[in-house]
């Protein structure tokens, strides 16, 4: 029988850049690689097709907000998450849990799982490590990820320890209950900003035989710096020959530096979110579209950039209806966003394949300038 | 040197369903044509190639919305609407006297012209016929409407006859203003609801040399039979070799049956705007996607329909998005809907050049349902 995934490395070691390929049921992607986020069935504002035109081979789903909305029976009956929303490519969903540990209501944990309510309509939910299986079995996505317990960026090291721990047992959960042969089961190293837990984290769950390994926990909160060192501390600590996922993060330039630490998957928000808000990624650094200074510009957002906004408008246009609050507003900025991040990740990967990485990484970080106001 | 805007008539007399072809700078469009309404540079939610995509070939744009903002130097430093907004296809602009006639705030006519404030940020703006023609000169539309006096559905007789001989007189100085070679200048049709002067109103102005005609201040609250009516008091007395444009109307059953009586264009924000409301057109009636018995569904909107949401989705998914104030809902109905709207003129169209409109307006009629709570 065929894995359910597949990953070939074709450059690099257990730190440092990494240069591979995934391949699973919907066809494979080439890492490093950046996921937008598709949270409820969509990459907000674009249709599938768009999203492939910006390059992506893959998007996330969020399992917290499809169990709650439109409940995984009506995605299960589309035959998953690939039909319910067009998307052919692949998908991974996270867990839920990232979601449940944000919540500011209700929320009781225990051993067994944890229970909250939905901030939809109050009603109580419940996780466990096998019914996130089960949902994510539902949702059909190429990749699944374990449950995990995630404490906040400021939590003491014991509390960090226990939900370490309690991470452990419910992977291990996660991996006896999980079924469906067609879809990838990745694991997830926790512990804080400590490098010393990272490392014994890592070590605890890399002996089981999930398909890849994610790095969650991170980008909730702690500085540049720590993320950076926790990243350093978990990655010697990884199989080589295994996929590496940096959960919920982030910029270019952490990207950029993730890379350099040897991770091989991205996914954020920050593309879609910061396009809704007028904030364009580009060669020089994010511009804001609402600043006057656009109002009469016939200059398209970023001269380097081949995306169909780029291609086709003005700034003065995409000023305007950005003023205007018009919603093509958020469809063209949105597939700016995006393109933007998958042209940054394919420049990663063409400067590893040709041995210019650190040429690379030292010419994009001095080429950004600081934020338009 | 070549007419600004050329019209065959291949099938049709002065009353009648009428088929025919206008060729403007930007290309042609067979009529009866429906044309998707760009109020501020944008068809709402969609991209351009998205609105070539459901079969438009002609838009409007609204010249009070682009004056108040962005402004018409901005419009024209694009080189017009086309560049601005990217549209390639014909664009037809309104000359702003309807919404400025329908604004609630301060408002004050005189001979010369009308002053108003803008309910953007309260600033005095003034149109008069010849500013109203200049600004669609810079705008650079394909075809220009004149300035015209739209009184109120409910307004006394002498009040709609004091506001058609203003009307004429101020067509009469657009079209001496007007200047610009390869733009067409419509003239507009008033009367209210009064057949009488309708037909003299009609008379008036069509000996001049405008290159077409449009009926203005119907759809303002008057009784579908009401504005039936006034159309077939119009159309007798227009010129059979013009076209013949009916201004922010309306309904399928409104389009079927004014095409019945010699329109040959028409506008209308109702696809979009009933799209964003969840309102979607099919071959059977309006369905209301908020409705839960299509919460389950796997079907598509309209089994009949060959636009991307109906070949793509289920109206589970759709119903999804909408309940979940996604962005995406809003471009997939609003595809939906303009593709409908597209379609039916498609089949008029056919059925006119096949003499079989009189089945086709009856077959048509009877397969709608009420529309759906």
């Amino acid at each position: 029988m065929e894995p359910a995934l597949s990953f070939q490395l074709f450059t690099g070691e257990a730190t440092g850049p990494r240069l591979g390929k995934v391949t699973t049921a919907h066809g494979s992607f080439d890492t490093p690689v950046f996921m937008p986020v598709g949270t409820a069935g969509t990459v907000k504002s674009l249709n599938p097709d768009q999203v492939a035109q910006t390059g992506a081979r893959i998007v996330l789903g969020n399992t917290f907000h499809l169990l709650l909305k439109p409940g995984p029976d009506i995605v299960a009956a589309h035959g998953g998450l690939h039909g319910f929303m067009q998307w052919p490519h692949s998908i991974l969903t996270d867990s839920g849990g990232f979601q449940v540990f944000s919540l500011s209501g209700l929320r009781k944990l225990d051993q067994d799982g944890v229970t909250f309510r939905s901030p939809l309509d109050g009603h109580l939910e419940r996780l466990t490590p096998e019914r996130a299986v089960e949902i994510q079995q539902a949702l059909g996505s190429d990749i699944a990820m374990v449950l995990d317990v995630c404490p906040p960026a400021e939590a003491p090291r014991d509390e960090v320890r226990r939900a370490m721990d309690l991470s452990t047992d419910w992977a291990g959960r996660c991996l006896v209950h999980h079924r469906r042969p067609d879809q990838a089961l990745f694991a997830i190293i926790q512990g804080g900003a400590d490098g010393q837990l990272r490392a014994e984290h890592a070590q605890s769950l890399t002996g089981s035989p999930f398909d890849g390994f994610a790095i969650g926990g991170l980008s909730v909160g702690e500085s540049t710096g720590d993320m950076y060192a926790a990243i350093e501390a978990t990655t010697p600590h990884m199989p080589v020959a295994k996929p590496r996922y940096l959960m919920g993060v982030g910029t270019p330039q952490n990207l950029v530096e993730a890379v350099a630490r040897g991770v091989d998957m991205f996914d954020c928000v920050l593309p879609t979110r910061t396009a809704r808000n007028g904030r364009l990624y580009t060669s020089l650094g994010v511009l804001n579209i609402s600043n006057a200074r656009h109002a009469h510009s016939l200059e398209p957002l970023d001269a380097a950039c081949d995306c169909y906004t780029c291609q086709h408008f003005s700034r003065a246009y995409l000023r305007h209806l950005f003023m205007a609050r018009e919603l093509l507003s958020y469809q063209l900025n949105s597939i700016h966003n995006l393109r933007y991040f998958q042209n940054l990740m394919a420049a990663v990967r063409e400067a590893i394949a040709t041995g210019g990485f650190e040429d690379f990484r030292r010419a994009f970080h001095s080429a950004l300038q600081p934020e338009e106001e």
